[in-house]
């Protein structure tokens, strides 16, 4: 293990960072030699994050010392990533990129919903960190994007009816826990706010949007969909409930071998026969499924659940990671 | 006051006969004189539901002695309740069936949903206890049936499109808190199974749809309905998100006008901008609703809250109570 | 209803500020005229708080304007609330202050607990708002220091016990829902700091020991108190678990005499056999009690409690209010 | 691993069983061979307890099939325990009893909490499972009484001063989750009674109390003690609030040396400066402590969490089967 390779956490502070950092500290396979933060460095990661049980010290980031590791995750806020993840690439490190700054593959379409990007000239290099789409170019991969948690719950879940050209419309009605906003504390994050509440937000205007789209894109169905987010008063978990207008009638018997075609050898996919529930995904890096025809529709309603936090971000971000650097795809996991 | 009507509740264990109770308690208009309930009576109704802070005695129905109020509010599952409100209405007793057994009008539809119905020369006699819809005949009715919670907040959230004629298709993604499910303790309503879960149940088969379909159509539109409910780690709260594919173009404009012009001047509907949170109207009778044009597909996003036990059952009770009896609207509320 | 005495209620912004103008604007007996806010002036309360259903733009504090009412709740934090009510004073303005600074009485505790206090001229000249206490004195008051929420729910739960020179020892282990923090957003309030948690939090240090202690030793009662809070996953709601070692043998019977002689004309105090739940009190001015002697070790152990935010705050505040102005004192409520 | 010891656990069904279960069937030491279910029987645990992801089929409890194992857990409720015990030792089982039954070792006592016993000859042949008081006799064992949630918590958190002989006295405030009143649906537990509330229960006669006393007299304090638990909104987690009045002054410093010297080599044991979250040691074998003085009144106030269904049952009887099997105590957690 002397000879693992080391690993830094930019951005430990977040949610996600010190999941990840957590992870990587317990992975027999790699070394976790720095965690870094903006405005919590000189603490302990195990002090700001108990469950962590990291007893590191957060460190300002430091482009040599940082860039010194054999790979980083980075866990910053989007915009805040590129430049970063620039520099520890000129440096030969292997990176995974936590932010939506490297998902997107088309500029203007970046630009239409972030604005100017922070290191242009890496736009377009890197490969979408979904291990059960792009497994085999992970292996390979010097830049990993790991996708968005809602894209990562929508894409799975949407995945074998896109493959089979069978989407015709579809509405997505996404639920998340209040993990999803972020550490940063704000009015609409405070307990009283999000306790015994549930909201819609940026209704036709989340950023995940364009994300499941180009993936779906990428698999062959190309419409545009209707997606709404909505905060939901628990900390950890994500549900998508996709509602699919099918291009032709579609069976239930159809329905069951299509996802189980597609997912029967994915280690972290779990079709269900009934709708999931997102604690049964809790703290783990598993996504599970369920799809069924509505007998008075027929219409295909699929129901996706991840941790957004886990599968969502950070174990999703080690699963890269394995794949990365040739470790089992499940370590540490 | 020595004169008010007398009133009473039968079922008030339940959630929504404890607070219709409370409200009747301290009614101006009305006089509390009996409240029922099965394998509680006996017990004081404060004793059970503290809140309620109604210091009568929960007693067995006795058709004799409840029949002999002015009206009846029965808070009984479906199923139950017909035969007893069909005593009732035999004495003379003014009723609002809180229960599913009178609202649908097409005997086959009942049918198909419920089963054999406990009152069949009653059925379809009912006037329907949505007062934005059918104040009028609400003025006048014996017996009225009280729409169920996710009726309520779809039906007040679609109907400016539906009379429109607006709704091509529509999907509704509806989520409620564990009030929903009844008083009953069952493994589903445990705090452990509902903490920090979120989860679909009876996708494509809640008897709710019926109900909507039967409301929308009187409306103008008879489109079948996805219908798909969520239930959500809160007490009370209901949220019903109703994505429209509409029949033609709709602007914004368009959107807000008939928005307005149907409820502007209706007391317990808050029309609103952005889209509402269930906390908003919590323990209230009130329903928020927005509508809003997805640009980038040109569906119409309806989000309608209601307060499940409020709006969507007691308060509701309450409110058509006193149209039947001729006073103000909201007393008592 | 045209000559009611107009309030300001200044800090409306707050969750008690805004409970307290929500009540004041249904209230028969007051004209609400103002809110004021510092953050938020120019938006409308409605808007920051829907529940409140306060249709008033808040204003930035104005000494000229808001010193021209009859009468201001003053709804700041400690030590920016004492020049503001200097100024409401000299314009003759009745005010309830919600914050800490006038509620001791004794200067060199206040500078122990507080620092320099900010309107010197004016310290000790508050009547502490505990009608249950100083009923007779509020009916004439000029100012009036609102208690703070620890302090409503102990002292009530312990006074039968201080004034029978009962209390040798008493440890107090209290609870309460996150809203006792304020509404600025912090890492501590932030939903997933506090959901599924409970911690202590400022062990030996809390600001509301001394007033209890000085309001017990009104009573008769000088030994110094252990009191320990404790942050529960619920947004409002405390609970007071008192364990005293009686002075002397103290029999079941006896306990039941003193709560009840204490307690049984008073409007807003419930004595309860069992131990209440904060359900119970929730959204309501009541403070639920129940005392009972532990047979093994023949200590005493009472629980009290309160809505934090209207008991212990708001509609306190408003009671307090209805004595000043001789309204009928639960009017409003 | 193909000779490791074969384990079943019985009531696998209820909250600790299923964790137990899980915990067991990815242990690298143990093969967990049958899990047994009264009502469940026939059904999958994975079903019943989707997190669990223990494939294995719940079967009805069988004398001869169940007693042909090397280790048993049993999670049945107290009473219905030591029939089973009894059976399973005759046959040479070691066993992990998590129930009540085994725990106390006085019959009186036993008799006055409990009433009869169910196997009076096996009576008081347990060693008490608290690894860290007990580690040595547990490596012999064939029977472990897994201590009680409460005492876990409590008896930790208190042993350096009972050892040091420093209890005078003590009031234990205890706080847990939903959990901790087991899977059986009641009105207690169900999610709109616990949702937003908090409530002390069985007030001066939890059966935890004797249970604590007991193992506090073997450390050499034998004051009677006040216990009063409450249910918190939250599924899992306990919290213990020690109050404890000293037999003589005592330093912060000698506090700070006491639970230093205790602990410090306790791989389960962390002690803290400032008190602990629940949150911190949620779904962990870890019990977080912290002891102060309260300057005020020279009380010493100890807080000690651990989450009620690891280390106040499941994994802490993990740990015992372990320290039984002579594998390292860790293994599996």
């Amino acid at each position: 293990v002397a000879e693992a390779p080391t690993v830094a956490v930019l951005g430990a502070a977040g949610y996600a960072g010190a999941i990840a950092s957590a992870l990587l500290h317990r992975h027999p396979g790699f070394d976790l030699a720095h965690v870094t933060a903006r405005s919590d460095a000189g603490r302990r990661l195990d002090d700001l994050h108990p469950r962590s049980r990291v007893p590191l010290e957060l460190e300002a980031f430091d482009p040599e010392l940082h860039g010194s590791v054999n790979a980083a995750l980075v866990c910053y806020p989007h915009g805040a990533s590129a430049p970063a993840v620039a520099e520890l690439r000129d440096r030969g490190v292997k990176v995974v990129d936590l932010s939506a700054d490297f998902r997107l593959r088309d500029r203007p379409t970046y630009q239409e919903w972030y604005g100017e990007h922070g290191a242009p000239e890496r736009f377009g290099t890197a490969v979408y960190g979904l291990p059960e789409l792009y497994r085999g170019a992970l292996a390979g991969a010097g830049l990993v994007a790991n996708p968005g948690c809602y894209p990562t719950a929508a894409i799975l879940g949407l995945a074998p009816l896109a493959r089979a050209g069978l989407i015709a419309d579809v509405v997505i009605d996404a639920k998340s826990g209040a993990s999803g906003a972020g550490r940063e504390p704000t009015h609409a994050t405070h307990y009283v706010s999000v306790d015994e509440n549930l909201t819609p937000y940026k209704v036709g205007g989340h950023r995940h949007t364009p994300e499941i789209e180009q993936e779906l894109a990428v698999l062959g169905s190309d419409t545009p969909i209707t997606f709404t987010p909505h905060l939901v008063p628990l900390a950890q978990g994500e549900l998508i409930s996709a509602y699919v207008t099918p291009s032709r009638e579609v069976s239930e018997r159809e329905l069951e071998t299509l996802y189980r075609d597609a997912y029967e050898t994915e280690p972290w996919v779990e079709v269900r026969r009934g709708p999931p529930g997102v604690l049964d995904v809790r703290e783990t890096n598993f996504c599970a499924i369920s799809a069924q025809r509505d007998a008075r529709t027929g219409r295909v309603l699929v129901f996706s659940a991840i941790d957004n936090l886990w599968k969502g971000a950070a174990s999703q971000a080690v699963q890269n990671l394995n794949l990365m650097f040739g470790r089992p795809e499940g370590e540490g996991l």
